[in-house]
């Protein structure tokens, strides 16, 4: 019934389910489902049977939010987490986005100023509670605690840790191995996150498997301070539509959540059967139950099509309106039943590196003759993917997708890119 | 005419001296003298000749202050560079006193209030205006500043180095490699002498030889904020009365500068011929050229024991009065005429550690036949160590050390401790 995934996360941390209430074990199947690993469950299953709203904190960027399908993996647990009862602290890390590349190198990092990180949090704010529940959301600022803790509290902060325990994070060790600088104020940061927890009295925080070293240090910081150490829950990198790589922005591989509906319905569509089923584990609200009764559904011959549209319907309504997921449907499917002839040529490319523009795409597929044929269709609005018309010429497709592309009225083909 | 030190150093830093007016060879003669190292003359020679009076920084602990000699070296350099026109930063550390110990393990370093440290400031002042000229000295305080940079202030400034380069320095490269722990904090340290220096806008820093790196830190930051980077004088570590280890209060081979005239007097009076020189070099006001006479005339057969007395009264004179010097003069040539016989017996005695009590030395001598004897005559007041009564049971006495000792009216000893 539970997916791989989760069911390889909890035989790694098993509970003393036996002991548990049902509802406690419900909880507990919520807040671990997706999960990389959950630090420590015992100390969490005291804590929610304390009965008490747990203080969840997740620490964010306060660089301008352009939020893809993959940052709302972690935003989906805290949503979780809101409708089991507890508090979210969406922590926007201003403090040091207002300082910048305190190494001065880099100029596309530039220190943000009040107004700008006030108008990102609106952003945020505005993208985030399409799927958090805004009476059980704080957001907080770290500049309101760190800017009070000095020159003397950093001090003392660093005095805290040693500089051999720092080389044991593991990106730390392979530059220090590998000679390769690493500025002292690096070091500082885990220790300011950790201190956030400490200034925020944090329950449990959320962070990506890749922030385990600093997600701990919360720990550390917290029980120096006389607290009760915090869990930390990981959650995966999601993957993206080729299946393979993270999804990144740079990569071309994602789904932005302020795409037009049928953009974003047409991506959800040509990801492969296999992706779905994380996907969905990651990004629907659907209970397990339902799950796996879509699973079963498919394992006695359903077409995952069926389901691969609920969910793409679910994902668009999220981020639009019911309405315009039912529309983006009732398209697809008019679209899928006329228009694209049932007989096109279907072909493999491979291409070289991790993406391929869509004119580069369409000459390699042979449906125009040169690139610029290609971006003067693009331009004329003669090209479709998926039934959708192509806006942008420097669309990237990335490895692993599918299209149904189109050229004008009559040149067609179904392409799998690898 | 030149100290061998001196010869070593000029050695080592050949000057153009050829280029130099005599006033500015003069002063640089003056400023080298003694030293260890100058970092970097030519720099140093630059400043020197533009005529302006040099900014020129030593920073203290604002710990409660009890000098001896060996910290006199410096400030003897200090008040140098104040005759030569510069004026002196008097650096007091009060923005780390403030913290004590971050790490909170040391019961030794607790935390200074705002009222100690200033209370510490002024007992610095009453002992070191008895060597510097009040009216070219600026007493400052770093945590004015160092408050002021916040916790961002230090990000950005850790920032400035990496990992790699603090490790070069000597002990922390020895703990790193025996897997001593090092507190993050201690990498901060370094940055905020050199900070000090920025915010002073140094010209020059003195301090001892195991500060190099930190001195040099001063410049690395002047240069990266756009400052003409401040020139570093390294002092010598005065060796204590035993002529080998450093002077070091727990080493009980030292001569505290508000100890009694008659003590200074003598302790000065027991210090070897050899160690005498060195003294003289470092400690002694007398110029180079009545310093070369002194050595002529030992040369030619006199008693060193007459400079000797020469430079004693020099140093009472300093901190007491010339009327204290000469009456420690007198004292010490009325006893040395009479009350202590001239065929005394001499002896050599070994001693374990580095010092030795006063009670163990008489009995060791056999002066006494107990311990428990001595501390009876010390208390009854007829104990005496070079005619100068002993009043602390617990005094320490140093290998190296020659004095006469007394006990009661008949029984006496010169005493050589190896």
């Amino acid at each position: 019934m539970l997916t791989e995934k989760f069911r390889r996360m909890t035989d790694a941390h098993p509970a003393p389910l036996a002991a548990l209430s049902p509802e406690l074990n419900r909880a507990l199947a919520i807040i671990k489902r997706g999960a990389d690993e959950l630090l420590i469950e015992a100390e969490l299953i005291e804590k929610l049977k304390t009965g008490k709203p747990l203080r969840v904190k997740a620490g964010f960027d306060p660089t301008a939010p352009d939020l893809h399908l993959g940052h709302t993996v972690l935003i989906n647990k805290l949503r979780q987490l809101q409708d089991l009862g507890h508090q979210v602290l969406f922590l926007i890390g201003d403090f040091t986005g207002m300082i910048g590349d305190p190494t001065g190198k880099s100029a596309t990092r530039p220190p943000l100023t009040q107004a700008q990180v006030a108008e990102n949090a609106q952003s945020y704010a505005s993208q985030v509670f399409k799927i958090l529940d805004p009476n059980k959301t704080d957001i907080v600022f770290n500049s309101h605690w760190l800017t009070d803790l000095g020159a003397a509290g950093m001090l003392k902060l660093a005095a805290s840790h040693t500089v051999a325990r720092m080389l044991e994070r593991d990106d730390f060790s392979k530059r220090f191995k590998g000679n390769q600088p690493i500025a002292i104020h690096e070091f500082l940061y885990p220790l300011l996150q950790g201190y956030d927890s400490v200034a925020l009295q944090a329950d449990l925080e959320l962070g990506g498997t890749d922030q385990k070293f600093n997600l701990l240090m919360g720990r550390e910081l917290q029980k120096q301070a006389g607290q009760s150490p915090q869990c930390v829950l990981m959650m995966p990198l999601l993957e993206g539509l080729d299946g393979v790589n993270k999804m990144s922005k740079s990569l071309g591989n994602y789904i932005g959540v302020a795409e037009a509906p049928e953009v974003i319905f047409a991506k959800l569509m040509s990801i492969s059967d296999d992706l779905m089923w994380r996907y969905i584990e990651l990004l629907s609200f659907a209970d397990l139950a339902t799950i796996a009764q879509w699973k079963q559904r498919v394992a006695d011959g359903e077409n995952p099509r069926t389901i691969k549209v609920t969910f793409a319907q679910e994902i668009v309504a999220r981020f639009h309106s019911q309405a315009d997921a039912e529309k983006a449907l009732d398209d697809f499917q008019t679209r899928a039943k006329g228009g694209i002839p049932d007989d096109i040529p279907e072909m493999t490319l491979t291409i070289e590196g991790e993406t391929i523009g869509v004119a580069q795409m369409l000459k390699q597929a042979q449906l125009v003759d040169s690139s610029s044929e290609a971006m003067r269709a693009i331009q004329q609005g003669g090209v479709k993917l998926d039934s959708v018309k192509v806006e942008d010429r420097s669309m990237q497709l990335a490895k692993g997708q599918t299209v149904i592309a189109q050229v004008g009225k009559r040149k067609f083909a179904k392409i799998t890119l690898q």
